[in-house]
């Protein structure tokens, strides 16, 4: 159920404290969502072509251990539909299976016009197991 | 008590829905933290040359109306100490008084060993009236 | 004749190196150039609504001295018109009268069909004094 | 000789004309010329851990076409020495085999000191075929 993506961290993804910068987290949960989409036959480019956007309406993000230019990080998100027009990816960060970062981010569907829109079924139907239990 | 800081919505900022990346804000309230600090006479620059480095342990936006390109935006932060080494940072961000989106970001105090460290008195003795009501 | 701007290097735009990381002066150098446009009363963000779009089409750097976090760096910004549609914007970084970098940056003035446009008036006259000498 | 490496537009690096943001390119560059490096054995990271730094110290871009977010973009690479310490690495983006915009990054090898050092043999004997004909 859990889509996988592996991220690089780039150089200027780093700073001056010689590790991953705590907001370039947020370009690899965007890409994990959208890999995610991806796995599933969905395009978000092709699901805004048609009108749907999703505006992320909430973050939240757990730094356990620093990432570092260069390393490799696997991204294993799940998707928890929290309403009829509102979904959870919950994604955690790994290397060699341990955890460094976990977030939630929650996005809205909504039409051009910002009107609230249903999910598209594939995210509506998201059976993630193991949902209930969030890292403690 | 409430530290002030203006930010304009840089044009790369911007992204494909027309309004202000979800990421952006992150490096927005950085900055609010930064000026936070200096208008106490404290520069962030100098405590890491002394060796106090604060990296972000976790962070938390809601995202409540678009900023969009060229916006002048006003973030009001206040800082509530959660322990001898960890600080929040709670910053709303403004435009005309109305809310556009908020945020806490909670960060820790470490030496270059990345052992805990005292958080310097000015962080300490931040007294947040209001601190203990979060906007609903 | 030049516009003048000033800019912080964010946390965020510093790399391992313990430098500005070289991808920060594109963000600005567009702050400068909208700038420069705001002090000669023409809005970019209104430019844009009224349908005139100003792509970047080239762009070169050189980098003489790094520039370091919390550092505050004065943008010196000339338009020098190279056609009917395309205008070169040439920016220096100075600290304390001293040269740390140099850019133009090449934007072209379409419609939203990609069709070239007149530059606005207040650029195609734009007189640059000192343009055909550049910085050795 | 040329290194290749493929990108992915991500969704954050488009801005409100609906492109790629100019500024994305140069992650991109960069990303592709630490691939160019470890496609010939040798890690930035490590060489940086040994000492030698590798700033940029000009780049000239030329955006031929937009690129959109979701595309899938093709750089093609190759390193052209310029000096005993610097070498220019030039890249092409390519969809589809088409040009969508080229670039030339010169850095220079340094010590932590800032001193200049020699270029590392791997590049520092690299034979680009064709370097001396620039695109048109």
């Amino acid at each position: 159920m859990e889509g996988r993506h592996r991220i690089r961290v780039r150089y200027g993804e780093s700073d001056q404290m010689g590790v991953a910068h705590h907001g370039a987290f947020i370009a690899w949960l965007e890409e994990a969502r959208i890999e995610w989409l991806r796995q599933r036959g969905l395009s978000y480019r092709e699901l805004e072509a048609q009108g749907t956007l999703m505006p992320v309406v909430e973050l939240h993000l757990r730094y356990r251990r620093p990432l570092r230019f260069d390393d490799e990080v696997e991204l294993a998100t799940e998707a928890i539909p929290v309403g009829p027009s509102r979904v959870t990816f919950r994604t955690r960060l790994l290397q060699e299976g341990e955890l460094y970062a976990e977030g939630e981010v929650t996005v809205a569907a909504v039409g051009r016009d910002g009107r609230p829109r249903r999910l598209p079924p594939i995210i509506a139907e998201a059976q993630s197991r193991g949902a209930s239990k969030p890292e403690a």
